[in-house]
């Protein structure tokens, strides 16, 4: 990294080699020379003069990317695919490449590649994001937890199942991935308007083999569909369809982050720390949720991505132009380093995470016999009590309690001695403290929810084999 | 409407009967209280005692809807569905409704019934636009027009093929319209906090008939999923789900907006007059492009309300809460009504534009020689000119015929004239003449791309019939 | 309201009588005819004859708004201007209204002046509510807490230092509101494109007469600026400037609506309950930050129409058209009727809330150890203990502390008894003691910050003296 | 630039040296270090203990920046601001810089610094750009050209008045950078939750000489205000007003080449060539606003950065967290280096755009005749005709004329001719042809309002003196 250059933060700091080196200078240059031999090869088998050592000559050097001897043929002809093209054909020794081919025809085929490719690596993340996540659903499937509605106690559920609810929304979010990869269409080999004009000619007018040319060229890409009537370029909306797929596939892991940071603060699990880590040297208690924050701050990043391509969406002029160039160099580039980013935090705090089980029985305790109200209800009306007696005694209770709490007349919730002592609600001690002793029992379809939010997953993986390798990298 | 309210504007000026229907303070009630019916019909069939009587009341008041008896009792209460409990019960004369419901069992299942048909509701709008658009891709298959890439003329195509290069765009937005349908998956009644303690409670713990009575409620829906592990609420990536997809069905029709504004500013094209229309009194001539404008503003709004849904998506804390609320309130009724007006115009525009073919065709002669400069040069070197020689003459007079139009030399494209006159060429008039003359065979695939726009529109036509049924309402 | 319509909600549910008012349709109209008044009498002192009689009937019936009859003049001549411009006249029985005006001459200003006079009943609003909140301020001024980064207790702050800090960031809000008041500018009475043609045909070509025409209707409309050089409407990113304003002025609130709901989950503050308002009935013990969800929800709607005027900025094509017409006639409104509803909840909480001062405490005894440790260095540092060995020693007692709370071994922080047994430290447990007590010494500038923050708040008030009448509506 | 990096585009292809030195690694190091630098000269000064031999030292090594060494180190401490303490320590041999700072007492300094000379810098260019738009407006003061609103000619106004109004846009822009530049507020030296804990202890309690500290490092910082009550981060609000300022500062570049495009579409005017710049080698007539496209897209990416920013503002938890990092490592630089790459840009345009005042004239005599029917009428009641009769005899012939220039029946606007033939109007030719001759007496306060801006603009060029010394570099 040169000291006087402005890096590209997301790339430098975040992102993956994989995701790296789809979008790098290098990565780009190597994919748009295979591109221009595949479409070189298909020209000749469709009957195109070009000599196997040209197709030989161009392979051999198409590995040899020097961007600065690139830059200055950019500067000279104020064009950068010609440069490319001169730069390409002055290491082969041949001028074959580019024919009949508009820029166009190049630099979208490309771009959409890179856009597939990247696609397929954040299905194949997402997916083994899941499958941690489906672990960590099944490690704390029966931990009883109070869940909050508000940021308040609200009724019993489980650890596991507080997992496989943001589990839920990653399963869209994958969906979404799937969804955009099954849907994908390349705009092919269009010409400089979209009326295949160029390569007609080039084909004297053979409209059959310019159909087996583009047909060739997809197989080359191995992208599922093919747009029809096209201008200059291919529908923008497309590329918000990809980075609004993106921002969904963002969202889960975005809400367990969030919620992650809220159990932090209750020290009811934290993120963990890297082996070695501490807290800051100041603080060494603080295990600071500084990674889920961080998958937070993607989110926000993507919502921009997401403003950028909606604005692209919706504003074609004509057969099409560039204003859109500048942003699309920015937006491809940075949404796919940004999501890779995303994922690559999600698995390291999925690797690492701590619940701190006697904090969250600590809490629950606390909170129980609030949770508990309707039950007592229930049993006071059993035992003989007047319903609307019941229900107003405990209600004072209940206020009163947290009252109390609040004002710190007491320290520890009293609740089930109040109830016990009030002789509107006939409840004896034992049965109350029965009831608290079987809140576990209170947790309804928790655990059936989590078993099968495993088994959804399970068909993800099965479906997606590959996730199966992917392992978080070391991150910053 | 009363004077004193400030007007949901895109209801009230803009959207279709069927869609204000669906989100009017009525509609809304009714969908409830329909929901409410449903429930309960299948708690009674699963054994809970609710009598006929009260279903029977209930059924017979659930169009009664009286907005300001609603509002007191929220007024009291504090608390909107407790009002609306309270009204239908009061109405009906009976307190069976909400049993082991919690509040967002109902509001978002409501919700989601309001979101589902209105998507359907706009899925049917859409083909029917797609289907007026392949009309008029059909009429003017073959209307040769100089395409325009940065703005400027490039080569020849057809006026159908542009108007189909705009359909593949809304194409791409009837198949996100129709995956959103195909993926809706309903949260169900999952209570307080996603666990169905409520409903466990109500039937004993029997989880069959919790399960049961899910599936009946899906039935009345009509929704083809249901989500698992959910907390209070489901995931609210799923409203962006549904609001990315709007954007994305606005796109085609924004794009085509934007163009067709283009094309008026040339007159090769108009938007046309409304029966008995004419242009403003001091400028009667103006033939604005005005309902493209508001199609291209309603695109706009909907970026505001992708923006909204994306700051909802990635942000739930724990098992959920009302931050929300108010969002959703504004964002999903909106993100319909703005659609909805959108479709409207766009099929407005749609059912009266003006293609101007004799400006078309001058405009043509004025930029033909210009885009014929590639098959002048093929001509040349054929008559045995030296490729480079001739390239160099070519360009030499393209570029001083356009200098000399730009700076008022000349007023009509000279460029034949002047290339007949260079030796170095060898090129007769005559052949020139008739290169210009045979100029409609240079648009390459466009017009068989216009007949498969066509035929992927009639597949749609056929997989959602009711799309026959839409007109366009009469805007205003 | 009528059963049949959608409501606007945000002006339904949540702004205040005065703002939704400005934006009704009779005060719309109400602006309107005064406005045209105005300009009446401004002619006729220039020199126009318009007759006494005429004034007098128009003002006479300036009040008398009919929407329906509006509306149905919109329909027949499909221009809403020349509707009103109708209806007006055959109120009054003269036509002498709009002379030498343009449609947009009339609506520019009208809607400038809704936003003006709307800006400065939200400038009055964010000052009461800054002022609301350096009451609080003052109260809790000495209340200590632990402060928190990563949402993990750090260093000693107090409570109304935390609300100062708020208090600074509205304190931006309200700078930034009254720029935008100060910089306001009308766009004045420009004609069709902005050449003032119209006005200088009516008075012969007499410049200085239609400067002072602009001069007298500037005057009317009470705002600073006027601009020059405007085409048909004014600058659209004007109204982006004025919709960041509000989103700058919902910062601060929104900030601090977080971490009050922030603080319920740990009962440290509530926002509190209404006069006779309880929690949920099943969950009486809730208090749940809904008003404070409200406030942050707000910030997401300000947030989409934020997006919505940034898309209108920058896209001027020519001298104008309506492309951003219908977008206005959401945006304007709305997102002041969002900002409004935001201060009224602000107002709310800052009403009602309550600080739970002993909630506070446990919690401050349970962290002040960990906060302590550098003091403890140095203590032990200061009775011989060597500053690497007291280090390790330290830090190696505050982790295990940490740790065994997490894993239940202990309850209690009991981290100061550990360096009193640790005879590394040489530190006698009634010197720990004693200061764990004096942390209240460690707050800094805590309370000079405070006190900061009440001057620069009363010098708005002073500057903004009619603030000192906002009430807080009830609301829903 | 490396191969295999990602690059960042905006820094790589399209900003001016001067920002991506404040950018770059190279220069935010060095910032930091003088930062040190002047925060341990005016510890000194108060007292601390620090050798001038130190301080020396370390002034000598400031500029030696190796990145490499850096990231190493952060990747063992895995604390990037720790790596660059040890690194600059390590270079000068000594061990006294961040005494009693906290992190974000150094980076929230050093990105303020880096954000408001970034701020000066594009203030400087936007008043640079401002003047070279008046120079082109006093050129072009009275050239008649057709207004056009919807698109479509309305009235007369001059091209110079054109380019004024889009510098009325313009202004605001310069003027919201220089409000953000004279509201700049830095964080200043508060500690880790904003109490200043650390920097009072550090002077033994004395709150003068914490101030005193503060108010030096103020001084070289060179920013005019200090907040008083923050956390541990500034309000992130302010960085949503910074962005905000650069839209506007974007937006009226923007409306300027939306409208050159568009009249690059009319060959009214192009952005002209670079020396040597030829068209497409294709279509060598093609002159593309592929300038003012870029601009367009600049805007577009802005919009995106303030929809980060917005999401970022309103969302601090207690005394704040790192949510924000890794949006402002992309947020901050990439928005500077857009407005800067649009800027540069913009002035491009503005120094090598062509008028091609014949075929403006060419459309203008097209259209003339249709915008004079108001004059036309006003002759007829003066010659004697009824007003009705003329204007429905206008109409028609207005009508007519325009329909048959859209239907091809003619070609040439022969509207002169039809009104002089029709007896009820009593025109004669001779009178119309002299109206028509006269037309450019009807572009009204044009002429006056382009002399208004430019006297403007020469106020701000005085304001901003360095402004004159920017030039437009090469673009590519």
């Amino acid at each position: 990294m040169e000291q006087d250059i402005v890096p590209n933060v997301l790339a430098d700091r975040y992102a993956s080699p994989a995701m790296k080196a789809l979008w790098s200078i290098r990565g780009r240059v190597v994919l748009e020379r295979e591109y221009w031999i595949a479409v070189m090869k298909a020209q000749r088998d469709l009957g195109l003069e070009i000599p196997a050592a040209a197709l030989q000559a161009y392979e051999d050097v198409k590995a040899q990317v020097n961007f600065e001897s690139i830059r200055v043929r950019e500067e000279e002809t104020r064009h950068d695919v010609k440069a490319r093209i001169d730069e390409f054909c002055a290491l082969a020794g041949f001028q074959h490449v580019h024919k009949g081919l508009t820029s166009r025809d190049l630099t979208e085929s490309v771009e959409q590649l890179q856009v597939f490719r990247s696609l397929q690596l954040i299905r194949s993340k997402a997916v083994a994001a899941l499958a941690a996540l489906a672990r960590r659903a099944q490690v704390d499937r029966d931990v009883l937890i109070a869940a909050r509605t508000h940021n308040v106690a609200a009724q019993p559920t489980t650890v596991g199942k507080r997992w496989a609810m943001f589990g839920e929304e990653c399963l869209r979010g994958v969906s979404q991935l799937d969804g955009a990869l099954h849907d994908f269409a390349a705009r092919g080999l269009k010409g400089a308007v979209g009326t295949q004009l160029d390569q007609l000619t080039l084909f004297g007018g053979d409209a059959a083999k310019v159909a087996a040319l583009e047909a060739r060229v997809l197989v080359h890409l191995g992208i599922p569909h093919v747009l029809g009537a096209v201008g200059q370029v291919y529908p923008r909306s497309m590329d918000f369809e990809v980075v609004s797929a993106l921002l969904s596939a963002a969202s889960g892991p975005s809400s367990f982050a969030k919620t992650l940071r809220l159990m932090a603060g209750h020290e009811l699990a934290s993120e963990g720390f890297l082996p070695g880590q501490v807290g800051s040297s100041a603080m060494p208690h603080k295990m600071n949720a500084r990674t889920c924050e961080r998958i937070n701050g993607f989110h926000i990043i993507l919502r921009g991505h997401v403003a950028m391509a909606a604005s692209l969406s919706g504003d074609q002029w004509n057969e099409g132009d560039v204003s859109c160039s500048v942003v699309r160099r920015v937006l491809l580039p940075d949404a796919f380093l940004a999501i890779d980013g995303l994922l690559e935090a999600f698995l390291t705090v999925l690797g690492q995470m701590e619940v701190n089980r006697p904090v969250i029985e600590r809490e629950s305790r606390h909170y129980l016999p609030f949770l508990l109200t309707t039950t007592f209800l229930m049993e006071a009306v059993k035992a003989g009590a007047g319903r609307e007696a019941a229900h107003e005694a405990i209600k004072e209770h209940a206020v009163a309690v947290a009252r109390d709490l609040r004002t710190g007349k007491i320290d520890k919730n009293d609740l089930v001695d109040r109830l016990a002592g009030d002789s509107r609600l006939k409840l004896p001690k034992a049965l109350l403290v029965e009831a608290v002793t079987k809140v576990g029992e209170l947790t309804g379809a928790a655990g059936a929810q989590v078993d099968a939010f495993v088994r959804l997953t399970e068909a993800w993986v099965k479906k997606v084999p590959d996730s199966a390798q992917v392992k978080a990298g070391r991150i910053l």
